[in-house]
Formats: structure tokens, C-alpha cells, sequence
């Protein structure tokens, strides 16, 4: 039975490009037969880097046959799964994300986690000379993955092996990193076709803390004016996205890449007082800009409180 | 604060060696400050290896102050861990043993576990280049891991990667297998000092199974007669050590190292139907051969059926 490899929902680049990577690794040099896909559409940035290096989107599934074998990339957290995920034949899980608990398997299989910034960096490091044999394309493919989760080297998640892998890569293909990254994040920018509730769920994941339940949603942009033009439309949008997503509340924070910062929305008092216990910030109106915060990983998560 | 490196409750010899190699590495080669230490009273086969090896028992610890950096090593499963592993600041798992969920971290670490016999196995592969740096008693301890977890290679759990690199250090140490084995599983064998309790939870582990628990226990020897000898009076224990522990049933499969099976204690009915339907056992009196089964991990706990 054909191996499937696949990322979280909501792909984005990391998402829909390391399964590519690593159903290419098992096809071509563990010889077993494998096909990535992806579990919804993806954003508006690995669009264009499916795009940009010919490659084929990845059959989108919604659903999983039980017993099914799979990979497990980029996530480890079965929220982020189909519902039935552990019905499913786990064969591996490669991700660089905190243990979250919750998925199980039938017996010993491959897990790989480290606290790096992409799964394709990881990739890179399990592959090892065999990247020799990698397309081109897949290697673009693994390049942008590693620029997509760092923003370019500025999210303080990025560590050395991330960028000596993607300066790497970079020579190795002939592209120039800054031009390539700029491109990318236009693309990501551009969000003008979706809605307030898909903007809200586009990268977006739920945390529980101290017994209040957040969808902790993340848009990464190079243009955030474009974004902030519509707050008004994404706060009204916040309470119906909360009550069926079954969270108390949305944070949306917009992430102005190139000036290393993030401005949260403010819709009401106890987003106030979150952003307060949580970051020191000073509130005054329907925003707070949070200098230097980039990661929701290693700089929101760690730090909310309520 | 000293980073603590420890395996499972009811340490067996890669429970009592895997941290003490890995505490070697962090201290010696990554310079981290680690100690290994233990959750309990080494086994007879790992109190021997300790001796041989002129290796200083590691502290057994009885509770874990919260906050403490902690390496686990041998295990994934909470159960098997003090109750409050999820309160420590988990810096890395390293194991070979199915992911049963349950464990949390705070952040994104280094998580590796692959489907080889033993955890020291993995530990060479990470390891690296710096074994050339291990000192020969530490070279022992892994070697020692290697041979009780596969059982001198007899156990269907054993890769060629277990196989490989106990020769390699074999060689390096001037150590013949088949001699040395004889005497570490001769050590394991000698029980005479342990009450029945003890023995039906020296090597144990709890499972669910269709809503039934148990106890599923496990004696490796190379001198069955010696344990089933006292079969009348296990039996008798069962009852006991099921209810203190919360299982519905203890089973006990007495491993025959040389012949290469097992033989279950049948206490009961309820066991007896177990017997037959996991194993296709035709059970007559109480106990039952089990030719070939030698491993939990990959022969009695995927077939277990009530």
C-alpha cells in the first residue's frame, strides 16, 4: 500500500513541501513507494512555490483510510490531523515542533524532532549525501520551506543548521536568497481574495491556557497596512470564527516580517488584558504593536497568559 | 542545574546502562553538566554488568523536584516515569519503544526514537565519531545493553544495526559474546532472592486491552526450572499484586533464552482464553509453551486478544 506523507492542516510552505521532500526520499532512495499530500488548500506563499519550481500540487485529501501508511511531517499534534489519525499505519513522525501528546502507534517506528526552525532542515540532515541525487526542484522546494519558517533568518527560531543549509541550497541552485525570500512573502501578502474568518484560520493554531481555550492565529506579511485596512472587518469576524471553532477567543497577531514585529488585535478587554500579562504591552485602542515578536512558537505561546 | 538522565521504573540493564552513557556524552562531549540516575533497584543482570564493569551504581531517585532538566531515555510512556514527568523541563527522549502519548514538553526538543532492539543501539548512531573518546567501561555498558536487549541476538526485535555495532564494540573490547552473554544472563537468572511479588514485577509492564488491563510480566532466564519451580506459589501472588496495581490480571511469560520460547502461567480460565486466542495455544493443565515468543514489545503485546 502506497505510503501517504503529509504535514498539519491550513498547509503552508513547510507543510506542502516537506511531504514532496520526503515522499521524493522514499520513492528514490529507501525504495518504498510513497505520495505526498496535503490536508486543505494551500496558502497563498506555497502556491507560489509549487509555482516557481514546476512542481505538482499535492492531492489534497479529506479523509484517511484506516490502516493507511503514513508519514507524519511537520506537526506531531493530532489536532492538526484528521480525526482519525491513529487508526491510521504510523511509520514515521518528523517534525520540529513541542511534544504535544496524543498520538500513538502500533509498535517502535522512526521519530525525529528537533528544536530547528523548518522540517526540511531536518530533512536535509536525515537525507545526507543522498541530496546529491535530489532534483533541483525538490532542493527549490526544500529551500523555500527553510525561508518560509525563518522569515528570512529574522524569527528568533532560526538556528545555524538552518541557515547553513538554505545558504547551501542557494548556491547550489544559483538564487539569490533576499530576492527569492522577497518574492515569497509577496506572495504570502497578498491576501486580498480571502475572508475575514479564513484570514482568521489561515495559520492558526488552538492552545488552552489556564483553562481558556485560544485559536492563536499568525498572518506573516510584508504589507501589513494591507492587512490592518481591514481590522474592523476581523474583529466582527473573531466571535463567530471563536464559537464554531469551539475556542473562548481569537488573537490575531499580523507579523510585519521586514520590520520585525507584530501588532495584535484588540477587540475587547480581556484581549487587553492578555496582551498585558502576556507581553507588558501598554494598550490604548483597538491595537498594540509588539516589537520584535515574530515566533508564535518561541515568543506568543510561551509567554500568554490570561 | 545539572541535567538528570534516567530510563524506566524497574531498571533493567539498558534502563540502568543507557543513562549512564548518555550522562558520559552530554558531560564529556557536549558540555552539558548531567548525572545519570535510576528509579529504582537495578535488576541481577544490571547490577552484574555494574560490577563488571567497575560502573558506580547510579542514585536511585524517588521524586523529581519540578523544573528539573531531565533526559529520558527507554521509554516514552508516562506510566512508566515518576507521575509528575510532565512538571520537569524534559530536554530530550531518546527510546526504541512504541509512542503511547502522554508526555508533554514546553518547548520544541530532541526527540529520537527508532525501531532498533535496544536504546543503546540508537545511542552509538548519535553518538558518532565520538565513541572513539568512550572509555572502555562505558563501551561496556553498551555493549551489555545491546546483548540483554536482544537477548545475544535471539530476539525477533534485534536489527542488523543491534547486531553490527555489538560486534564493533565486541572487537574494540576484546570481549567474546557468546562467554560474556552466558554470564550476564547466568546473573539474571539467579532469583532466589526475590519473593514472588517482586518477581511478577521485575520486568513488567500495563496494557490495555479491549477495556481489560494487565500486568503483562516477563522473566528471561536461562533457567526456567528455577522460576517455575515456585509456579503454585506465583499463581497464588497474582491475585495480590493485580489488585494493588489496579490490573484486571497479571500475566507471566517465563522466557527461555536458549530454547527460544516461552511458557505462560495459567492461573485461570480468564488466562486460558487468553492463552488460545492470542497465541492459537491448546492449553492443557497451567502453564502453556509458546514456541518462538521471546519479545513483548513485537510478540506478546501485538496479539494480545480477550
Amino acid at each position: 500500500m502506497t505510503t501517504l506523507v503529509f504535514g498539519h492542516k491550513s498547509p503552508d510552505t513547510d507543510s506542502t513541501g516537506s511531504p514532496i521532500i520526503w515522499a521524493w526520499y522514499l520513492n528514490n532512495i529507501k525504495g518504498v513507494e510513497a505520495k505526498a499530500v496535503i490536508l486543505g488548500e494551500p496558502n497563498t506563499e506555497a502556491l507560489f512555490v509549487l509555482e516557481r519550481w514546476s512542481l505538482d500540487k499535492p492531492e489534497i485529501i479529506s479523509e484517511l483510510v484506516a490502516d493507511t501508511p503514513v508519514v507524519i511531517v511537520d506537526t506531531n499534534n493530532p489536532a492538526e490531523l484528521p480525526d482519525n489519525i491513529n487508526d491510521a499505519d504510523i511509520q514515521g513522525i518528523i517534525d520540529h515542533h513541542k511534544l504535544v501528546g496524543g498520538l500513538e502507534t502500533k509498535g517502535p517506528i522512526d521519530i525525529r524532532i528537533e528544536p530547528v526552525a523548518c522540517t526540511a532542515t531536518l530533512m536535509w540532515k536525515m537525507i545526507g549525501k543522498d541530496i546529491a541525487q535530489m532534483p533541483q526542484n525538490i532542493q527549490g522546494a526544500m529551500l523555500s520551506c527553510i525561508l518560509s519558517d525563518t522569515l528570512e533568518f529574522r524569527s528568533p527560531t532560526t538556528t545555524n543548521e538552518d541557515k547553513a543549509i538554505a545558504w547551501d541550497l542557494a548556491q547550489a541552485l544559483d538564487i539569490n536568497i533576499a530576492e527569492y525570500a522577497a518574492e515569497m512573502f509577496a506572495a504570502k501578502s497578498d491576501v486580498s481574495a480571502f475572508s475575514e474568518a479564513e484570514l482568521l484560520r489561515m495559520d492558526s493554531k488552538e492552545y488552552a491556557v489556564d483553562g481558556k481555550q485560544f485559536r492563536v492565529s499568525v498572518l506573516e506579511t510584508t504589507s501589513p497596512a494591507q492587512v490592518l485596512a481591514r481590522k474592523d472587518a476581523l474583529m466582527a469576524a473573531m466571535p463567530g470564527v471563536a464559537s464554531e471553532d469551539g475556542a473562548d477567543q481569537v488573537l490575531l497577531f499580523v507579523v510585519d516580517i521586514l520590520n520585525e514585529e507584530a501588532t495584535l488585535l484588540v477587540p475587547n478587554d480581556f484581549v487587553k488584558s492578555v496582551a498585558q500579562k502576556s507581553f507588558g504591552a501598554s494598550v490604548d485602542g483597538d491595537t498594540v504593536v509588539l516589537p520584535g515578536i515574530m515566533s508564535r512558537k518561541k515568543q506568543i505561546i510561551p509567554n500568554l497568559k490570561v
